[in-house]
């Protein structure tokens, strides 16, 4: 974490100097993590090969611990904390894949964990934590409960907040899926993420420069949720869409640490509309047979929109996650 | 193919001698088809694990070539055949999962293949082949119409049959799924594998037995069509059953080569409920995040009915297929 930038806050704010995460932090975390991760494999489809005259190469994060990639950053936040921090816990607010994450690595760890979730937030959602041994503390569904609610247990217990996206630690982590991507095929031209708050793209884009500064970058969001793209074009971070994306991990808008680091390697981002994402589901359960949710589509549902984006190259693409709500969606 | 062992015909037929495939035989295979297949991931997940007390290793042919363990056997028998023979092209009737398995081989040998199918086949299902490159003849939806119309191309084209599992060379590639599992996990207990015409248990028994004669090796079936596990108590082989399960993959019955190795090799057979293995299919689907078909989900329904099976065992289970009507049952 040598590497400084200016950051531009949205809005009128001063300029604030953070540090942000290196390709160093990135090895660092791949090293940390390696024991209570999976290195997950990656799939190919002659069809979808065929189908876009390219060679894709599928990260499946959908196979990771919890089924996303947000096992990464979460251990490697975790694990990084001093003896006498991590005892008082960790705490985070999510009604997602990253309050998974973090009650897995505070599992691993042999500390306290509570994870802060709106009321309104799935049984599904709270089991899920709660299979993992954190704590949920319930709290009105909206972010200022949310914050107040969590400040209320950190003054309380001690416990260290690990946010979902926005901390150099947690995009190290997220940076070590691209980094075995790049290890099993030193050869790619484009390596694609996702795009919601910034984590997985942030860490891949530091991992491709760090190993190999000729690769290109890409950030995939949803048309109608495409404040990544007008935040970069910009030069100013953008709020969260108010439409609602089938890519539900993907409603978030960039981080300052994530919307800088993003900016810092120039990043180029495409979008898919709806309708691809879901496309996209359907091709990669068919072709790949694996169960991706709409978030880790919506890189495939550019392709299809404009295959040009690839033809012709050697694409790495991070399934970011596998969390589908199966039984409400499939009919055997 | 050294052994021999006394054939058991169906009815009053007299006995017939047939060699069977041997470990040798698979320890071939597995050399000869290495440049044409993926060597499958094995994905575990803690969740069932927890719920069934015991630890389950599951190798993943829904991720092979064509999305099935069938790309084995056809790569085997296919590339075993001598110049002179293989010239003339391959043919087999099936609709399923083996049609497309022998176009994808015979492809990469560069020879003809034709697939008869019933001309009620579903649209889909033909394509599948067509992309393959092999040619698709239509007949009457009946066994005699297929049988008739698949002499008729032998005799005019010259063409070799392949069945899809009553074959020495087809069982031994089918066993190299179970001799990769457990060289990658070499102390197993139990391997698992689903029993519709026997090909993939046979050859799972052969590479277990071969590798290590301790380890149990059960075959699993939909308890509405049990005649594998019938035709093993009472020493004859049983017909087909008229009941339709939704393991459509199974709904076959033993052949006389797949009859006796299981017989010879003692394979006990346990059974499932269509309700569990539509439990199964969904189960394997939210916690290893892959797609399976009904068929290959047998053999977790019956661990989920009979959990005693597998208590405090390393179980290996034989994922034997992901070829599921997607866009049929999904809906995002």
């Amino acid at each position: 974490m040598c590497k400084k930038a200016e950051l531009h806050e949205h809005g009128s704010d001063p300029t604030v100097t953070i540090p942000l995460p290196t390709f160093a932090d990135v090895l660092a975390a791949a090293e940390r993590i390696q024991p209570f991760i999976h290195r997950t494999p990656v799939l190919t489809s002659q069809a979808l090969n065929n189908m876009f005259g390219a060679q894709l190469y599928f990260k499946c994060e959908n196979l990771q611990k919890i089924g996303a990639f947000k096992a990464r950053g979460a251990c490697n936040a975790v694990f990084m904390l001093d003896d006498e921090t991590a005892q008082h816990g960790v705490v985070t607010h999510s009604s997602g894949n990253h309050g998974q994450a973090l009650a897995y690595a505070a599992r691993l760890r042999g500390i306290p964990c509570t994870i802060v979730m709106p009321n309104n937030a799935p049984a599904v959602k709270q089991d899920a934590v709660v299979e993992y041994g954190a704590t949920v503390v319930l709290c009105e569904p909206t972010l200022s409960a949310r914050l107040s609610t969590m400040q209320d247990i950190m003054h309380r217990t001690g416990a260290h907040p690990i946010p979902p996206y926005d901390d150099a630690l947690v995009i190290a982590g997220q940076g070590t899926a691209a980094l075995e991507l790049i290890e099993d095929y030193p050869d790619l031209d484009i390596v694609m993420a996702p795009v919601g708050g910034g984590g997985l793209l942030s860490g891949t884009a530091i991992a491709a420069n760090g190993r190999d500064p000729s690769i290109t970058v890409i950030g995939a969001e949803p048309a109608i949720a495409d404040d990544a793209k007008r935040s970069l074009e910009t030069g100013i971070r953008q709020p969260p869409p108010s439409t609602l994306t089938v890519a539900d991990g993907l409603r978030t808008s960039l981080g300052e640490i994530t919307f800088s680091v993003l900016q810092y390697l120039n990043v180029h981002i495409v979008t898919a509309s709806e309708d691809a994402i879901i496309e996209g589901v359907y091709r990669m359960m068919e072709r790949l047979k694996i169960v991706v949710e709409p978030s880790a589509s919506v890189t495939l549902g550019a392709i299809i929109e404009d295959p040009l984006l690839v033809a012709g190259k050697k694409v790495g693409i991070i399934v970011c996650g596998g969390n589908l709500d199966v039984r409400n969606y499939l009919r055997v």
